[in-house]
C-alpha cells in the first residue's frame, strides 16, 4: 500500500503543523489508503506547547520527498515545499495562501480559500464530509486558527474563522480568549536563540519576477528584547543573503498587542521594499504601522513592485 | 461598482461555457458585485443548441481582459486563458483539469476536483450555498456534465459525476440517456467544416518542460467521415504547426461508441507521442482503443514524456 505524506511548508509553524495532523485523520477515517502526518521542518515553542497540550505526538520528520506521495497543507508553492517535493506526486492541496507554482499533470482535489487558517478550511472539511471532530483534534484546530489569525485580531481574519473558532472551542472545551493568550505567551519566547534562528524561526522564500526575496517574522507581546539586539540580527540577515543569494531579505519583528510590525531590510533590493510598502527605510529599517499579516499585507505590494 | 467576468477556457466547449453562466448566477445571488458571464471565443455547434434548447443567451465575448477581474471556470492555466488574462486579475478558479500556471499574488477562492466536468463541481457548490437550482440552470448544468463525460462514458467519469447527474436531470425533467444522445448528435455535426476547423475546433495547448504541444480532439459517432479526409486535414496541421511553432501537434478523433481514438501526429516531435502513449505511429497516425480523454489518457503521458 502506497504512504502518502500530509505536509506544511518549511519553517513550519502552528498553523502546518496542526493541519498536517488533522487533515490525515480526515483523510484516514475517508479512505483505505495509508496516510501520514509528517513535517518538512523542527518545531517552534508555540507548536511544541501545542502538541504538549492536547497530547499529540510530533509528526513524522520527512527529509526527502523525492519519489513519495504528497498532500500539502498550508502552502502551494514549491520555494516553500519540503526537499525532494518536485520529484514527487502532488495528490491533493489545501491552503489559504496566494495560488503558487505547484503544478500536477493529473487533476487532483485542491482547495484554496481566503480565510485565517489552513485550519479554519480543514474544520469545514470535516463538517462537509459529515465526520465527526473529537475535542483533540478540534484543539489542535484551534491552536492553527487562534495561531494564524492572532486570536482573531489579524487583518487575514475572516466572518467563517470567528464562527469555525466558536465551534471548535465548543468541542475542545476551552476558551479562545484565555486559550489564545497561553499560545500567544510561546510565540513571544525567543528564550536563547540566536540572532539566525530569529530570522530563520518563521521564514519563507519567494521568487518575484527574477528576484529572490526572503521575509521572515517574528511575532511577540514584547518586541523590545528583539529590537535591542539589531545588530547582531543584521550581521546574520547579511550572512543569509550572502549564503542564500536573496535580492533582498526581509524581517518583519510584529507587536502582538500594539498591531504594528518593525522591519530590518537587508540586501540590494532594499530600496524597493521601501517603495513597495510605501514605508522611509532608515538604517535599513522601518516602522509599518498596522502592519500584521506578512502575507496579506508585505508580499502582495512586494510582488507587484518586483513584477 | 467593477464588474467581474466568469469565463473559461479559449475554444470553448459545452462545459467551459455552461460553468461560466451557471457560476455567474450562483455569484450574483450570493453577492452585490457585478458578475458577468463571458466566452473566450465562438461557440460549437452542441453548444449552440444546448443554448437554443435551455433559452439562454449567449454570454458575452470577452475580447481582451487586460485590466479586467476574472474568475477562471474549466481552466487554470495561462496557455487557456483568454486574451490579457496575464494582465487580469484573477479572482477565483472553479475547475477539473490538472493544477495549471495560472498564479495571484493574493489568497483566492481556488477549488479543482478530480470529477467528470466543472458543472459537476459548480452543482455541488449551489448546494452548499444553499442556493435553489431552477430548472433552466440545472438543465445547462446537465449539459455541460454529459458532454463532458460522454453521457457518463468517458474514463473521467465519477461516481459524484452520476449523483450530480441524477439530481440535475430530475430538476431539468429530462431523460439523461435521451437528452445526452440529442447532444452527442449535434457534437457529431462536423457539417461544412473546413479542416482547419474541425482541428481547431476544440483544442488545447500546453507548455510541457521546453515544447510547445498542441491537442485538438473531435468527438463523434461516425469517425469514418473525419477520417476519409485525413490528407486534408494533416496539410491544416502542417499549417497550423508552422503558424504557432508548436513542436508537435495531436488530433484525436475520438469514436464514442467505440470508446476508442486515432490520432493523427504532425510536427518535429511526433516519435515522442508514440513512445507517450505507447502506440505505434504509421504515416503520422496511430489507433488509440479505450483513449476517450485528452485530460486523463493524453496529456498525462505527455507530459511525463516531455519532461
Amino acid at each position: 500500500m502506497t504512504t502518502t505524506y500530509v505536509i506544511g511548508h518549511q519553517g513550519p509553524d502552528t498553523d502546518a503543523i496542526i493541519s498536517a495532523l488533522a487533515y490525515a485523520r480526515l483523510k484516514a477515517h475517508d479512505d483505505d489508503e495509508s496516510i501520514v502526518a509528517a513535517r518538512a521542518g523542527e518545531l517552534n515553542p508555540e507548536t511544541e506547547f501545542v502538541l504538549d497540550r492536547w497530547e499529540v505526538e510530533t509528526p513524522h520528520l520527512l527529509a526527502d520527498a523525492a519519489g513519495e506521495q504528497l498532500i500539502l497543507v498550508d502552502h502551494n508553492e514549491h520555494s516553500q515545499t519540503v526537499e525532494g517535493a518536485r520529484e514527487a506526486t502532488i495528490t491533493e492541496i489545501v491552503d489559504h495562501h496566494r495560488l503558487g507554482d505547484v503544478t500536477t499533470s493529473q487533476p487532483i482535489f485542491c482547495l484554496i480559500k481566503p480565510v485565517g487558517s489552513t485550519a479554519t478550511i480543514i474544520a469545514d472539511l470535516f463538517a462537509e464530509r459529515e465526520v465527526e471532530l473529537d475535542s483533540q483534534t478540534a484543539g489542535l484546530l484551534l491552536s492553527g486558527l487562534v495561531s494564524d489569525t492572532v486570536i482573531l485580531r489579524s487583518p487575514t481574519t475572516t466572518e467563517r474563522d470567528r464562527v469555525v473558532a466558536e465551534r471548535l472551542a465548543e468541542i475542545a472545551e476551552v476558551d479562545i480568549e484565555a486559550y489564545g493568550k497561553e499560545l500567544l505567551a510561546q510565540k513571544s519566547k525567543l528564550g536563547e536563540k540566536s540572532p539566525r534562528e530569529m530570522v530563520l524561526g518563521d521564514f519563507k522564500e519567494f521568487e518575484f519576477g527574477d528576484s529572490s526575496v526572503g521575509i521572515g517574522q517574528i511575532e511577540t507581546v514584547e518586541p523590545a528584547p528583539v529590537l535591542e539586539q539589531r545588530d547582531a540580527i543584521r550581521t546574520a540577515m547579511a550572512e543569509i543573503v550572502d549564503e542564500r543569494g536573496y535580492d533582498v531579505l526581509v524581517l518583519l519583528v510584529t507587536d502582538l498587542l500594539e498591531e504594528a510590525s518593525t522591519a530590518f531590510v537587508v540586501g540590494e533590493q532594499r530600496e524597493m521594499v521601501g517603495s513597495a510598502l510605501d514605508a522611509e527605510i532608515t538604517d535599513g529599517e522601518a516602522f509599518l504601522p498596522g502592519v500584521m499579516s506578512r502575507k496579506k499585507q508585505v508580499v502582495p505590494p512586494l510582488e507587484s513592485a518586483f513584477r
